[in-house]
């Protein structure tokens, strides 16, 4: 069979998006032409000490920056475009999304100083985008974000369909359902290789409809028409809180909307308008008083027992504007985030506590996933019909159980990849493999630093978080072999300093006794002083409390 | 109506079990007669760095431990036990309960110091005890521990019915089912007082029976017969033990055992007679290579992902006698305790990362839950017709959820108590009511301290976790007012110092000036001078990293 020669080869890299929850970032190469998609934040896992966020170690797209030619997002979500301001620091790229995921970065880049200027481009939906040899249509699916697409990235080599995040909602609340004939038609037209998300592709079935949710709702409003009822969710998802706002004109409600990101998003969402609502039907949270409280909803964040959160501080009493009551209901119209299950249980069993309603997703159907599942992610292999496959967007076991689907629906085992991060899937007209390598990884935001927290700065805040720390001072006149002053013992977070004077004590006198063996020993080096008390203590300190603290000798020269 | 006037009052104290998972323990008083019901140990929260253990306050027994006239075992799980060998460093008490609790007390004893030798009386099911003015019956439950019970306990001013840990098991693997013939007996002669255990009063229905779980291991064997299948399970439900190794047998495979507990737990109830097997079907870890994979089942502890945990270093290939590889099925019989979901994950990604096939409760009924559902709850309120009701074991929603379940079966809302921890529930003649409080709350264990950690060793902790610590020591010569030394400047968790020099000398910097600025204007107090040189510290710290490490200043005075 004769092969076109100019066809070059296509290269698919995840920077985020393989087995790291929360980070997103995929890279797309054909010859000289770079585009990325997405670009998100994590959040730390627990052993991740002090560290506020995760973003994709970027250095190969650095080294490559005058080869990029477009950053395309498929939705809003914070996993999706939150390391965007940190890439504008490093390099300059042009940014291409829909109206509400360009209006809430927009937002985010306010907070944020940035080298770049952004350059934002708003695309809709069925737009095809050309950059360098890419021609990239944004196609509609459904998601718990408005306006999320999938696209479909045609290079010479073939067509990419990269899902982002979706299901299929056949009853939307806003805009129309994933885009299945126009997936078909490219389906029909020739896909080379899929990238699709896998966060539900261990549950069996279909995910619902978000109009699940306002009929659950819709019935407790009814059952509850005596009671304020206050509704958490993420701010994010625009279509829950218009149906929290239909629902509550319906019912004669007033309401009031508090928590930073919600008051963010639903001003954003008003403004462009995703959302619609008449003008007298917002109140301010300081005025709920005046209305009787079954003519009140307030709509709040805190979904994930955030301790900063509005939720949470209405839950324990330190929220200056709501105080909650048994003639409050509460309804939680989310699932815990994996890792937060504990955070959330702390606020519910407070609020029951206090004689609290509460319906959460375990009880009542209030709230539905973002996430295609079984049968969706099967619908989706079924109208694209790619050559090549590749789950994204899950943890290992996630990606594990979409390679499960895709052999069921018929990929062949040698056509489907998981590549770690970094990986080099490389597409050719040959065959596909992973062909190499480049720098990948996460960088750890602490504050304002980027990157500057690494494995040893972690290892010691675990270790100051077991048992503390204890330190040790002593100044020495080496010309005369004396201690001048000290050992002085400081501990924090070891024993409560008080109740255990005769261990400090001794763990004083048996640094004196080292440091005088020192000295009587010409022992001088400062390293070797410091290494000797840290022995002896370390073995006293394990042998008569069974810690082992972090001890830090310091020796003061005079 | 007359009232006998002779019968006094009954007490119940909860100092463990009400909204404190996993720390049960119940006091029960008639005039100068107290009897313990189970004395169990807890796991911390995770704000509770570095702490191992968490028990009942017991300072009330303490201050009264010559009125207690035992202690009675419902059953031999940690949450029931794990907190005597503390208890006995202070008080002697004789412990009553049954072979297997003792068995597995026993072994936990021995790896203690006490102050009072324990007295162990082994109880069969259906003995009544008497102690002081009480009759203690200990009644069959099924559990997910052998040998569990309930206990009925007369009092000249009426019985109550301690529920301890139960479901109901029709079809049970060795031993019983729950006695609901006893029960109803009880509840015709007359409960005074029902204390239910809540862990599953969110669930409806009825929890299935364990041999259901016998049923899908077998499947499993039957479909996995060219592998070797590895199960990891709760070292203490030897049911569970005893079917997997029934199953083996069947199957024609070998078992070896591994993880500390489920050695210790395994000769226990080899010992006891509560688990038996063909002399020849154990195998020793290290001489598994000698048979095929196929041949082999091994039993392992690390169901929640313990790091220490032999199943975790299976998965990530650091076990010295067990190497995993695609021709090995990984079981985890059990479902992950709250707080725990993660460190599971983190196994089950390396597993199928590896290519290792792994089944777990949410894909097939390889584990049932211990605890009574609903209708379970339900039968036993109607069998024992209580008076008055205390939900106990769980945290406040469950406890809720029973209050729910006891009304929904017709008990008053003014008969149904869920004290706080050292409320004093009082039962008289006439009614009951919460009559005071003792002290109660809970003791950290760090190490061999008990209760030596308070908040603000806690608070300290969580402070250097977050974002590391800085000790700046400085040696002055006060007489002629001089820095002979110093300000040395000494970090850990808090940035790389390697890569952040600049930083680090312009700390030193405004320490230095500080320090003399402090000496020139004649201030020598050492508490002021530190104050000041932390107040110019962590203004510059966060202004230029976002971050509030924990600032330590040290003077020696020279």
């Amino acid at each position: 069979m004769a092969r076109k020669k100019q066809i070059g080869n296509l290269k698919v890299i995840m920077l985020g998006g393989m087995n790291e929850i929360g980070k997103n970032l995929a890279v797309i190469e054909y010859e000289d032409d770079i585009i990325m998609v997405d670009c998100g934040m994590g959040f730390p896992d627990e052993d991740m000490l002090g560290v506020d966020l995760v973003i994709p170690d970027t250095k190969y797209l650095e080294d490559n920056c005058d080869r990029i030619r477009g950053l395309f997002i498929t939705h809003g979500h914070e996993d999706h475009i939150g390391a965007i301001p940190y890439i504008l620091r490093k390099f300059d790229v042009p940014i291409y999304g829909t109206n509400l995921a360009l209006g809430i970065l927009e937002n985010k880049l306010a907070e944020h100083t940035v080298t770049f200027a952004p350059k934002l481009n708003v695309v809709r939906v069925g737009d095809v985008i050309k950059v360098g040899q890419f021609e990239v249509e944004f196609i509609r699916v459904n998601h718990s974000i408005a306006d999320a697409c999938c696209l479909a990235i045609k290079t010479p080599a073939g067509t990419i369909l990269h899902t982002g995040d979706f299901k299929l909602d056949l009853t939307p609340i806003e805009g129309e359902m994933l885009d299945i004939t126009r997936l078909g038609q490219l389906g029909q037209e020739g896909i080379k290789l899929l990238m699709c998300e896998s966060t539900n592709a261990e549950r069996p079935g279909y995910t619902p409809s978000e109009k699940k949710v306002g009929q659950a709702l819709n019935n407790i409003f009814m059952m509850n028409s005596d009671k304020r009822i206050v509704i958490a969710t993420f701010s994010s998802n625009v279509h829950r809180v218009q149906q929290i706002i239909n629902i509550s004109i319906a019912h004669g409600r007033k309401v009031a909307i508090t928590g930073r990101s919600m008051l963010n998003v639903v001003s954003a969402a008003l403004r462009l308008g995703y959302m619609t609502l008449p003008e007298d039907l917002l109140i301010d949270l300081s005025d709920i008083d005046r209305y009787s409280p079954e003519k009140v909803t307030i709509i709040t964040t805190g979904t994930q027992g955030e301790p900063m959160s509005a939720l949470y501080r209405m839950a324990f009493g330190s929220h200056d504007k709501v105080k909650l009551t048994p003639s409050d209901l509460v309804v939680i119209s989310a699932s815990a985030i994996p890792g937060n299950e504990k955070m959330v249980t702390k606020i519910i069993n407070e609020l029951v506590k206090n004689g609290i309603g509460v319906f959460k997703d375990d009880s009542v159907a209030v709230h539905v996933s973002g996430h295609a599942c079984q049968e969706e992610i099967k619908l989706m292999m079924a109208l694209t019909r790619p050559l090549y496959f590749i789950p994204i967007h899950g943890e290992y076991k996630h990606l594990a159980a979409n390679r499960a689907l895709a052999l069921d629906m018929g990929i062949p085992a040698e056509n489907i990849f998981i590549p770690n991060l970094g990986d080099v899937v490389e597409i050719t007209p040959d065959g596909a493999s992973i062909s190499g390598t480049v720098p990948a990884g996460k960088l750890l935001i602490d504050g304002y630093g980027i990157g500057d927290i690494g494995a040893v700065v972690l290892r010691d805040r675990k270790h100051l978080a077991q048992d503390g720390i204890i330190a040790i001072v002593t100044s020495i006149d080496f010309t005369y072999r004396t201690v001048l002053s000290g050992p002085d013992v400081v501990s924090r977070g070891f024993v409560y300093v008080k109740e255990s004077e005769e261990l400090v004590e001794s763990i004083r006198q048996i640094a004196e006794d080292t440091v005088n063996d020192c000295l009587d020993h010409n022992i001088m080096d400062h390293t070797e002083i410091k290494a000797e008390i840290k022995t002896a203590l370390s073995k006293f300190i394990f042998i008569n409390t069974g810690r082992k603290p972090m001890i830090l000798p310091i020796i003061m020269s005079v």
